[in-house]
């Protein structure tokens, strides 16, 4: 596997190796610190086309100055070994400097150079708690995109929302790459795979799967629903409220946001039938019980289509 | 001359035309009403590539609700005759969803979709006036150049802070067309091409040579300088104003705004030396002298390197 730093590097790889018109590429885009869930992208990728290609790359500007980009884990060796021997053939593995020329300050005010916006799908959700976050994320993954210039890109589910806004800016600046939406990856109890879940201690974990057990409840009561029938939102909230319930009062659990919305709007949905095209998805904050200053983020969502 | 008007028209014209390594594209987007000035840009694409593209299309997301969108000159059956007489290989007339699929509506607020902004640089001169012109501009450059996918790009000088603000942009999200600017194409007597320039009558055309004639007379001041040797930004501004003052008086012109700033950066200078890497720039409302209620916004400028 080759692995490269440079923008001009990467670009003189690609057009040496990859004709474009009759061999395909496709991409996983990364922070690193990979685990089964990147692995289910990069086999997609491996099966689909004839390159495929990982980026290993701590994007600065989709995290706040608040939040934990220092923090973030860091297993560069690791994730190498890891590629390597999936037989990814390129990696690109760029430094700061590199992506962002004129430096990417934290605070949004200081920002200088090109950055990218998907109105409309960034705000809600997740956008609601990080609101450049969306902003970073399209940014960085257009700059990525136009030095690999692949024939495909992967992306997993659990950042539903994540793969919502590249889909809306890839279509509607005709970006010239095909993205593919791959299923989340779950531990045996159902806990969405995610490198913040190192932070959490074995029984952390094990509480966490409730999260997902939450939003099962809920499907399964769109799933039951007779063709033509209705469920109220509320009565969604209601059933993963129950199963949460005990973590919440135990102070596991904090709930951010619960959300029942279209899949391609994101807009919020007052009630929903079995037939409609559906995500519900959520962010809990959990407090781990070996070390109670540690709080996690954890976001999971069930598409309902 | 083949004329497309959709998007994948574009893109299966030129996968199946231009074989992107080893033939070149040069690609000239313009919003119609062609001039001499868009034919410098042709000429030079035609020149350095093998193929040359032209695009018509008046971008709506470069115009405050205040402008001109609906009284934009447009004068497509001359402008595609023009093309043709190039010898333009393919010209590309999208309508408005062709590019804005979710529609666009002039106020900001109600924008949907992917929007391309370049912080640091669009703010100041043109950006004063018109804030959300560049991200307009940014956006539309972005999309058209997925599309057409072109090796090269040209761009008149005339619009000197377009030009750096696309060149940040592609510089900085890895684009794979290289930008080239054209010199300022001017009529017999120094007046900068403009489409805008048909709203005025001879007179006022006549008259609004001396928004050239006193950019010159600044570059002259600073060409005179001794290696060295430095001039002041008020008197560059009195050698441009002495020039303009006459018309300034009689309500012919009214001074927007002169600037003396780095070409690269943007950012306005105290004063300039010989060697400096300056533009020295200015929009000037002209009000035509036949009819009174025209008042039109010419800009120019000189580049000292």
């Amino acid at each position: 596997m080759k692995v490269l730093h440079g923008v001009d590097e990467v670009v003189q790889w690609r057009t040496t190796n990859v004709d474009r018109r009759f061999q395909s590429s496709g991409f996983v885009p990364t922070m690193g610190c990979l685990h089964e869930g990147h692995l289910s992208l990069i086999r997609a990728s491996k099966q689909e086309n004839d390159f495929t290609i990982a980026s290993i790359f701590v994007n600065p500007s989709q995290f706040a100055p608040t939040e934990d980009l220092d923090k973030y884990p860091r297993t560069l060796q690791n994730d190498l070994a890891m590629l390597e021997a999936e037989g990814v053939d390129m990696c690109f593995v760029p430094n700061v400097k590199e992506i962002y020329p004129q430096g990417i300050p934290l605070h949004v005010d200081e920002q200088r150079g090109p950055f990218v916006s998907v109105l409309g799908v960034s705000e809600q959700l997740e956008g609601r708690t990080r609101p450049n976050f969306f902003r970073g994320v399209a940014t960085v993954v257009t700059k990525l995109l136009n030095v690999v210039f692949p024939t495909n890109a992967y992306f997993g589910q659990k950042d539903f929302q994540q793969f919502t806004v590249l889909k809306v800016m890839t279509e509607e600046l005709f970006v010239n790459t095909k993205l593919t939406m791959m299923p989340i990856v779950r531990d045996s109890e159902g806990l969405a795979l995610s490198s913040r879940n190192r932070y959490l201690c074995a029984e952390s974990r094990r509480i966490s799967t409730a999260i997902y057990q939450g939003l099962e409840a809920a499907a399964s009561a769109v799933n039951a629903l007779d063709p033509g029938a209705h469920i109220s939102r509320e009565t969604l909230e209601n059933r993963i409220g129950k199963i949460w319930e005990p973590y919440v009062s135990s102070g596991d659990f904090e709930v951010d946001y619960v959300s029942v919305a279209h899949a391609r709007s994101l807009q919020e949905l007052d009630d929903v039938s079995r037939d409609a095209d559906v995500v519900i998805s959520c962010a809990v904050y959990v407090t781990d019980r070996e070390v109670k200053s540690t709080r996690v983020r954890l976001i999971d969502n069930v598409v309902l289509t």
